[in-house]
């Protein structure tokens, strides 16, 4: 039996959780307030399904794929039918009350209620609702037809079923759930990006190293082995008799480290001007969006390349 | 005109430096004082050499690269002629001044003598020496002959101009050089490592996600945009007008984060083994090996698809 999503606001985000159930075989029921959004939808989904049917990363025709989508001009049009409900609205936490507490009025009582934001816990978007135990964030990276990490971070009042239900969704789709066991602000990724961002604006301030010799050590160095394995993995098969034997060796250096590493670092405009100015001179302003769509082209061909890789694996 | 190096050190690393510098048309002259390493190295050569060509990574044929190198039984004949040195001998401070004295008396006076040490500062090595402004760290990504990061870090009185040339020598040799402007513990790679798996652990510690979580989060999230563009690229891209526009929009979100990521994590017994237990039950300690290997294949995989991405970016 087909089932059946809905999407809650259709910018960017909304868009992209489109396609992902849309090529899964999912049913997509989309609702926006804006006119614009739900007019320019079909055209920018039918561009994306193109580009992904070009490098081999569509397993449906993009017709079907299309059909399956319907675009609503009420919220409770869209919801109809809806087991799960994907809301990519903006980030303002007033508004995000708001339009949770209208799916939670208008949805079945079954129906799963996620949002994609990547700053606003559960707890305090839902905390409100009668129906707040099936309310969970499911924070994808963006665009998520393209990166398949989405973070599922619950309430304490979250039903342990309803966590454990999306993420078999998830999975379903193709997607890569990492289950967060508790609240905390910035979730994982966004915690793990900023702990690496931190330490690489020290070593800048330091005058121990260039922007570009930054990005240089993680697009020529790290990047490689973390964008297949992970750095547990990776450390896990650095050493002989793997991660104990790693921690051993090396634990004490990084947690002496730590110790120089606690500095808040000066995201204000003298650091930050600095770092502008060097990415300017490597990449002028006017360039940023050509640069976008090479990262976008780089991006698919990436996966395209990770879905072989892994085809590979299991012969 | 030929241009020769000498390696140092023939275990892992010297002879994947061998490797690289051989593929690159140099003339390769190799020392290790301990006869098995000598005379195992030709065998161990001439097979990462063939994978390489296998993935279309080796523009030149395998027995032209081959004769290239010669295995020199003392030091003196493998330094004869060498406009660079790479040592890639063990992580001991005294065996490392030991070689690095043998070195400095043997080796032409304007030679450049590089440590691959990951650990241990020129500042360290090379004090005592008359040649000490030749003497830098030139710190290699394993294997070298696959990740192309290399940081360069000199003491205050290495030569600058030794610095360039060894910039140049690594671009020469399709390298990419990291240079830094002054020593740190750990230097740059390692410190952004460390950054992330100190974060990581504390995650991990503090019972909101899983080792596999971490994983997934950045091998199907965070590691894909890294992998070609490195963290700063990825967030000068990440907002409409750029890096500075990032920073006011996150800037306050990654200083505020910084604050409750200054804890000194626990890389001791209890929380490691609860992550090994983890990874063992995902990776048998027997299957170590067969996924060394894997890892292997997956890195070359990805190199190769580096390649053909960039040279499609070049049409």
């Amino acid at each position: 039996m087909t089932r059946t999503a809905a999407i809650v606001g259709a910018g960017l985000v909304g868009r992209s959780w489109t396609i992902v159930f849309a090529r899964a075989g999912w049913q997509v029921r989309v609702y926006d307030r804006a006119e614009q959004a739900r007019t320019d939808l079909p055209r920018a989904v039918s561009n994306a399904l193109a580009d992904l049917q070009a490098q081999g990363l569509l397993e449906r025709d993009i017709e079907s794929a299309l059909a399956a989508i319907s675009v609503h001009a009420t919220l409770e049009q869209a919801l109809d039918g809806a087991e799960y409900i994907q809301e990519s609205g903006p980030e303002d936490l007033a508004l995000k009350r708001e339009i949770f507490s209208a799916i939670d009025a208008a949805a079945d009582p079954d129906t799963i209620i996620a949002t994609s934001s990547s700053g606003l816990k559960i707890s305090a978007v839902a905390e409100h609702l009668p129906g707040r135990s099936r309310c969970l964030v499911a924070h994808p990276i963006n665009p998520p037809h393209l990166v398949p990490c989405v973070e599922l971070s619950p309430a304490d009042w979250t039903t342990p079923a309803v966590v454990a239900k999306t993420a078999d969704i998830m999975r379903d789709l193709g997607q890569a759930p990492v289950r967060l066991e508790r609240e905390i602000d910035g979730f994982v990724v966004n915690r793990l990006q900023g702990a690496l961002l931190n330490e690489a604006l020290r070593l800048v301030e330091g005058g121990y190293v260039s922007a570009e010799g930054i990005d240089t050590a993680i697009r020529d160095g790290l990047g490689l082995r973390w964008s297949f394995m992970g750095p547990f993995e990776t450390i896990d098969l650095n050493a002989p008799a793997g991660i104990g034997d790693y921690a051993r060796r090396f634990g004490p250096m990084y947690a002496e480290m730590a110790v120089t590493q606690s500095a808040t670092p000066n995201w204000t405009p003298q650091l930050i001007d600095r770092i502008e100015a060097e990415r300017r001179a490597e990449l002028p302003a006017a360039e940023l969006p050509q640069r976008q769509a090479w990262r976008d082209r780089r991006l698919v061909g990436l996966v395209a390349h990770k879905k072989a890789a892994i085809g590979e694996d299991k012969k």
